[in-house]
């Protein structure tokens, strides 16, 4: 049956074969970059539910909150009550967003596990989003970095628009590396390179890990993507299969989406990202269903439908196909 | 700066090259398999205004409706008039699903200009879906096949649980090639090999494209997605970065989502699926905002919303970024 000038197949990548067996590292951001942009109120029972339900479904880090300016981000000014009365579940770490040394001491009071800080690969980013250079970002947190790890609490770094800037387009890899590099120079032995604005291809992502993996080692990097564009499965799955990148940043539901367009999709829905490495036969301890169940539960207060795809394919499990063909 | 003990990269397939710099070839499904489903009536003005706005979006395919039995499929009654009232546009290709010979009559007399013919690698499938076995299917449609060849008309099948079936779970590939020889020996020279459920990731449709590839000549072949769990444009560009797979279903939208589930995803959303490959590097002939306009007419009468991505990325393009970082 084979037709005889049927093409010859020249891949080169071999099937059923991963770069690394190790588990995933899943980074459930929904409380603190899901929740920071909403418009309307969230109150703290909400916020507190949410992070119990998500401490119920086997991921190992929720970035709880902020300790930010109440006035800047309004969202998360009651960030330490939250953690003050959530239920810390062993296994779990819980981690806060800090940039200065001022929330470095509210992190402490609350007792935040873990903190990070944040920066950019781009200025014109960074001077928008607060105010400073990437380099005067950096001045900024370097003693927040060097006071949490005085107290022995382990720091991230995000860097954001690491692939692409809204405001100057395609950003070089090379000018990522710089920026792990400084972050590496003061300290930090994680980070998360963030695709801020969900436009990138794979091919996109590979152009920077190319670059980045040479500077910044393997099982201290995660990839942090929104999946504003569609783009985000693609790019984890190559991010793991190719490279073997285990470490990924998500929001439960999807959440975290732009305030002015409702339903616009933010970070990729942690439960589609589990349900993807899950598909693909990766290691992943995390239960896509009640993650579903927790971002539901905080999408009721939201008011806004939830754009992950599994909340809507999970629906209705009674018609898992429709009728008709194809 | 690099640490002396960063890990080796040991890629196998290089960056920024792909398998085929030939164009994508995307065969837009929307008027069809996207509407086929709907449970409210859609009028024959707003389907002849939905292929019109497709016809001038730069898809070089659409397939209009299918000459079906009334009863079963209720919103394909008027495709014949559909087809007599468009407006036809010179290089589009205007096509039909046709599943037995007075189907076929129906489409020699609206000037269908190919004709679509249907099977499945499931038996419990085909059982469930159109009463008959894979076999009794091809024999239903084969004179139908010879009657379109004998006048000219080209004929593709749909091949649809490639990969997945709702009832028996994982398909084989080997049961796939089986039927794609079969349909190869009946004079099928265009297979559309459809991933029904949505539930494959890459490695799955790695594994049946092995198997398919040494029967099926590359450039007759069409890959057919649906976006339920989030995973179609992570399988297409992989099918196509890797394999060179140029040929692709969509829907414009994303319609064709389970009536039972409002909302839930269908088809890989045509704009969703041209932004993906036109991000990463290949050649789409198609306007994907275009695609957007198309599906927000249809979606106006259907009284749902859409699925896709970039329908919803494009809704606020003045607030690309979410405040706040990272």
């Amino acid at each position: 049956m084979t037709p005889p000038d049927a093409r010859k197949i020249r891949r080169t990548m071999p099937t059923h074969e991963h770069k690394t067996s190790a588990p995933l590292r899943i980074t459930e951001v929904g409380p603190r970059d899901g929740l920071q942009n909403e418009p309307g109120a969230v109150s703290m029972q909400s916020k507190i539910a949410f992070v119990n339900a998500l401490s119920q479904t086997g991921v190992k880090e929720i970035e709880v909150g902020a300790f930010v300016s109440p006035q800047a981000v309004p969202q998360m000014a009651d960030t330490e009550d939250v953690f003050r009365k959530i239920e810390r579940r062993a296994g779990v770490i819980y981690s806060a967003l800090v940039p200065n040394e001022r929330g470095l001491a509210r992190a402490f009071t609350a007792g935040a596990q873990k903190i990070s800080v944040f920066t950019a690969a781009s200025d014109t980013f960074t001077q928008h989003n607060i105010n400073a250079s990437i380099e005067e970002s950096i001045s900024r947190f370097r003693p927040v970095v060097a006071g949490a790890q005085a107290a022995g609490l382990p720091v991230r770094a995000y860097v954001s628009t690491s692939i692409y800037c809204p405001y100057e387009g395609r950003v070089e890899p090379s000018r990522v590396v710089e920026v792990c590099d400084r972050l590496i120079l003061i300290g930090i032995r994680e980070i998360s390179l963030g695709e801020t604005i969900g436009k990138a291809a794979p091919n996109d992502v590979r152009r920077v890990l190319d670059a980045v993996l040479r500077h910044v080692k393997i099982d201290q990097l995660s990839l942090h993507f929104h999946d504003t564009y569609g783009m985000a499965i693609a790019n984890a799955v190559m991010a793991w299969e190719e490279y073997g990148i285990t470490g990924f940043d998500s929001s439960a539901g999807g959440l975290g989406g732009c305030p002015y367009a409702p339903g616009a999709s933010g970070n990729v829905a942690t439960e589609d990202l589990v349900y993807a490495f899950k598909a693909s036969g990766g290691k992943v301890d995390v239960d896509e269903e009640k993650i579903v169940e927790a971002a539901r539960g905080i999408a009721r207060v939201l008011m806004h439908p939830l754009s992950s795809r599994l909340s809507r394919a999970l629906k209705d499990t009674a018609h898992p196909v429709e009728p008709g063909a194809p």
